[in-house]
């Protein structure tokens, strides 16, 4: 693999990212009466149980056939590595050392020829195949299931990293599906482009991952969601490869393409993706804004959105969450410290932060900017200034690491997220706040924001801070994710606005689709993938 | 059905539409030797011969217990009314009085719950079933083929003709299939919304033909592809029903929306749509421009889309169909006098017209406009008015009409479409305008002009005209038609930008999707419509 690692029990690199802010033990004690020691530390890699190795000789020979010997690990550490994503649920198991979904074999194939062929051989073997990116699955998409299988191998995509070519006239690039979404962005920063997609994970995921997951990054109000910058693709699949036409639109029947983006490593493994990509933007800026309410703030998002002005980027916390800012302003993400002053200040308690940002050369900036703040002001916003909007955009990618430190502290830190209709959304908030509160049935913090915004509606993300059962920490997060999930079907949300599905959210899948649809779905995987041998247990169950 | 009906042979309602310009003569005499009188007559309804009624008594007796006999009808006007669409090839045949393709029955149901009857009833009778919105297809698309089937009806949605709701807040409307395009916008329009989609076919064509077709309107640069605006749907097919959550965004797996959408009546019946509405334009401006050659026209026009300030509307015409605007001048859609008379005053033949439009409030159209003329300036664009465009606009439903003006006059006049990344549009514009001169090898105008903008390609639209082989009129289309499909596969573009694939693309998808992109959607075919009765011999052949 030979590239950088995150540590097999948390996020990023070991030793990497902020450390605990000071505010924070103060924090956790008046929220939840948790002390703010660590009480709770990963295991060591020595004292990790993974299930046998199953990959019978034979195959394994095969498979070293194609990609090389040196390409098919199977060592502890490797196996580790490879076992689960990075979702609270993922955590505890690693953190407990105990991985039940490590795979038999580690596999990188060097080229969309290899992933063909060790398709094919695993298929003939009856070998499941779990495709594998950035590793960063908040779902369960990356755990090594084997289903009915006889082995279970990890079809790790990380020599197929390249940015593949450029058409600048056209604004496509051709990208293999492993390249880390930094490195995209440095080669095609070096000619002047940009993939423009940050989502929290930007450090680690894979352009391949991304699309394959549906990903929205967090400047997708003006970038375009991943499955909207997607001009063609190309997958490898058990059956056989399938490609789609690099052109801007056809009316060619129903679409392939998105049929196989969001495909979850279910039907295949995407091999090659063509995607839109934008020109290096020459300047931005993020700023705050405080508005009186959280339905206040969502009027004028829709606003923003409907009238064709909405900034690049649009976070509006709700109340839960801009107070959380407010007691550890100086922490990675939620970092807004002149927000906040300005917030203190006022005395407005009840305010809800909205932090939006422009990228764009200075003149677009400056045209867009007057627009959006006339609205702004207009909905009784106050502007708390560039301080705010550049922190939060400088700490935009630390929640993962402060969350390993709140799971030191036997603090119970989960995310997830929903999206529905401008009518239905302040609905939707309610009730899924409610469900996640009575469902802890402990001092918890319930925080949201909104930061997808579309013209028809926008997307709704929740994270959740609890004191943690330590005895039962699992059963207390299926039973608030349960909660949730049925509040947001039976309020119309979707059940993933950019998690994708994966294991955790497969059981809510027919609920939102139907049993035709699902069916439907299993009709392709059938076709694709007639052994079912492609990453089972996700997505369909 | 009840309400308006186009003439069996032709476009628009018996005497409807602009009378052919005096101008035409003396063009088709210079253009193709061909004298301007009318030498073809469309057959009379007592001439027309039509297939034998297949449909046995017991289904049609069940179908009636569904619908009401009122609602299923076989009448000779009924039947000929509904055997086929709009194509050159369909008015050919209509001509000729041969409708090889008339359903048995047309049956109309007044509900989803009897469409979704009606499909159970069919499936189990094994009759073939042909939706049918508009009837405006020019791809073979709803001739009422039997295929394998012991009989054939058309499902005509002419009774599902309600706008069903509209959110304001959330500017989605939920629309009945066949609700006609005008009337959508008319009952939108009382609340001050409109749909916004303009295809040529509007006057005739519905919201779920639209849908099913993947239609683009004339507007789409700014107002999107109708595809784009879906946010659910509703579909009955022989095996269920099956729906998508109106949600702006999801990453719940594959998009079945995308999968029903452009699925053309093989899988099932749309029901139900929501889409993306807007509200009614406050102004609107329209003008001509005229560019120095259609490369610099296509410079321009990508500039423009990948700066984000294309108009909503933006037609380029290259030489050839710049000319014949000049010699037409005064014609439906080919109006546009202005352009044409500062064309000729400069003696500038070698230049391209482009049409260009905004729809917007005054404000927005202002600013707008200055960013665009601003780049059209710097290309040696040269302003020709509003007029120009204003004509254009005024005849834009047009050319169908004089269309059946030609074919009196003996001459051949058809479309065809594709769309392409920028980087391939002059070459594809080239290679395909060439096939059809070749293959034509006759006295013969291709004409063609770019009307969809994307920030990675745009569309191009061809419309040929040549002298018609009177003897052998359908070989001499259809060997050209082969021509510029070949040369559209070759040369990369889709074989449809917004026609769809119908019986008459439908030995090009393979070559568009390959093998396995076919077997995956006869998977999904073989779940929806097992004993394969939906639309046969469309989509997949």
């Amino acid at each position: 693999m030979g590239r950088r690692e995150q540590k097999f029990w948390g996020w990023g690199e070991p030793g990497a990212g902020p450390p605990l802010p000071e505010e924070v033990a103060g924090f956790l004690r008046s929220a939840f009466g948790v002390g703010g020691d660590v009480v709770n530390r990963p295991a060591s890699l020595e004292d990790v149980i993974l299930p046998t190795r199953e990959l019978g000789h034979g195959v394994r020979r095969r498979i070293a056939g194609i990609v090389g010997e040196a390409h098919v690990r199977d060592d502890r550490l490797t196996r580790i590595l490879r076992a689960a994503g990075k979702s609270y649920l993922d955590l505890l198991s690693q953190r407990s050392g105990r991985l039940e979904t490590a795979p038999d074999a580690v596999v990188a194939p060097g080229s969309a020829q290899e992933v063909q062929a060790v398709l094919e051989a695993c298929s003939a073997d009856g070998v499941a195949v779990v495709p594998f990116g950035g590793g960063t699955s908040v779902v369960g998409g990356v755990a090594a299931r084997r289903g009915a299988a006889d082995g279970v191998i990890t079809l790790d995509l990380a020599r197929l990293d390249r940015v593949v070519s450029l058409d600048e006239r056209s604004r496509t690039a051709c990208f293999d599906p492993g390249v880390r979404l930094p490195e995209a962005d440095r080669v095609l920063g070096a000619r002047g482009y940009a993939l423009g997609h940050h989502p929290q994970s930007y450090e680690w995921a894979t352009v391949g991952g991304c699309v394959a997951t549906r990903s929205s990054g967090q400047a997708s109000t003006g970038f375009g969601r991943i499955d909207e910058n997607v001009v063609a693709l190309r997958c490898a699949t058990p059956a056989g490869e399938v490609s789609t036409l690099p052109v801007p639109a056809s009316a060619a029947g129903p679409s392939l393409r998105e049929l196989l983006t969001g495909s979850e490593g279910t039907l295949g493994v995407l091999t090659e993706l063509t995607l839109e990509v934008r020109p290096v933007s020459e300047a931005r800026r993020y700023e705050g804004w405080v508005l009186e309410s959280f339905a206040a703030g969502a009027d004028v998002l829709c606003d923003l959105a409907q009238s064709g002005i909405a900034p690049d980027v649009a976070r509006l916390s709700d109340e839960t969450e801009t107070g959380m800012s407010l007691a550890l302003a100086g922490t990675g993400s939620l970092k807004a410290r002149s927000g906040v002053s300005f917030l203190r200040a006022r005395g407005a308690r009840e305010g809800c932060l909205l932090i939006v940002g422009w990228e764009d050369a200075p003149q677009g900036i400056g045209r867009r900017r007057a627009s959006a703040a006339r609205r702004l002001r207009a909905a009784r916003g106050r502007y708390v200034g560039r301080a705010t909007g550049e922190a939060w955009r400088a700490g935009r990618y630390g929640a993962p690491y402060l969350r390993d430190h709140l799971l030191d502290r036997g603090v119970l830190v989960e995310t997830l997220e929903t999206a529905t209709t401008w009518s239905n959304l302040e609905r939707l908030h309610r009730l899924v706040g409610h469900a996640l509160r009575s469902a802890l049935d402990t001092r918890c913090l319930v925080a949201c924001h909104v930061s997808h915004l579309y013209a028809s509606g926008a997307s709704l993300y929740f994270t959740v801070l609890a004191r943690q059962d330590t005895s039962e920490p699992v059963t207390q997060w299926l039973r608030a994710k349960e909660a949730a999930s049925r509040a947001i079907m039976d309020a119309g949300g979707t059940i993933t606005h950019h998690h994708a599905i994966g294991r955790d959210h497969a059981s809510y899948l027919p609920g939102e689709v139907g049993t035709l649809g699902i069916d439907m779905l299993r009709a392709v995987k059938a076709q694709c993938d007639p052994m079912g041998i492609m990453n089972p247990g996700k997505l369909l169950l």
